[in-house]
């Protein structure tokens, strides 16, 4: 962001981009999505490992390899690492959807950093808490709140900013 | 987009950045993608309070407050608001994407946002009439169809300007 | 993003866009996400053909138009359907989002479209052997790691190019 060298406003069209690695909010966003994305790939490998340990497999095209008669459902153990995949699904594809728009709206650097940090960070020890290790309550819906809030306060962020183009 | 001050035209890898906040499409997608997100939110809150109404939880690990003795599962009331969540990360995050792409192909600008501002609020209705106060058909279908064809129609307009790139 | 001034060597901060059509990666990226959401798509359209075949309806209001008296869950059609659905949701979305940070880092041309070509045709693949025309394993399990194993070298990718700014 070395607009020094710039003559021009950095609020004008002309301003540097903002969905660029040479904005480091930008760089900071896309690191904390790629760990994201690597945690929300590790659930699937999960699932096909709860699935080969307790023997359910829903597809009878799946029973030939480990020799099994018929399909089955409803696993507990299964069903959890499932449910955990889904509340990835439910909020952390929209927190990294929100993220991107709002590291677009050019918010203050070190407040922008922190909330990608701190949000990205919470969905991880969700897993953990969740799928990996079950802890007694309130740890997964302190986990969940955190990432939640965050995201609540980036679309209200990027409303503040852009509502008159609604 | 004032291009009239500018001398590079505006076809050329010299236009304005579309995917920036001084495009009033890309403004005007930025405030309905916040909006979209908060409804999505707003449903795992609907959830849970289903839940709690109902008594319905999933883990043994939440029944220690609510002091409850057994997980369950298939309440009606629950499965109905996650099946309306469950329809919005299969409609409404396709949208999310495919309107970003759309935005970034510089398309006509009072259409792009007539486009988002009704596939937005398609979505909105959708959850009214599903998971708020279930309305007798076709109002679900009408609204989902709605968002459906909006995001085809910005998947085939893009396809359009890009295929030789394929 | 005036470049006539440019005497800065293309990777400053006054490079052209990445994430702009001038980029054949990206129009590449963006011609494959709009094939993949018209995919996705249409797992909605076969979830309907499927439940109205096998008269399988969740909701209520639905039983009215079909003159059925009442809903039904589980019918093994319409569950690999969705199946197949929510392993989209799963794969294909994370998918979008990786391959949209990793063309904003800047990757070798070539390279960015040919991993962005086979990501997208493996998805479609992996529709085809599941939902559309059941097929003995692996062909399910080598469609499906094909992207996989994509979206983790493009996490990686990012993570290595980014990791300063975590």
């Amino acid at each position: 962001m070395d607009n020094k060298t710039l003559a021009t406003p950095i609020t004008g069209p002309m301003r540097l981009a903002l969905l660029d690695r040479s904005n480091p909010v930008f760089s900071c966003y896309l690191v904390w999505m790629s760990l994201l994305v690597l945690k929300m790939l590790c659930m699937s490998l999960l699932t096909a490992r709860q699935r080969m340990r307790t023997k359910t497999f829903a597809n009878p095209e799946d029973l030939r390899l480990p020799k099994l008669s018929e399909v089955r459902f409803g696993d507990a153990h299964v069903e959890r690492v499932r449910r955990a995949h889904r509340n990835d699904l439910e909020n952390v594809l929209p927190f990294m959807l929100m993220s991107l728009a709002y590291v677009a709206t050019g918010p203050h650097p070190m407040v922008a950093r922190l909330v990608i940090r701190i949000g990205a960070s919470a969905r991880v020890l969700h897993t953990m808490v969740y799928a990996f290790v079950p802890v007694p309550q309130p740890a997964r819906a302190l986990a969940f709140f955190t990432t939640f809030l965050i995201t609540c306060f980036e679309a209200i962020y990027v409303l503040v900013c852009c509502i008159k183009y609604i």
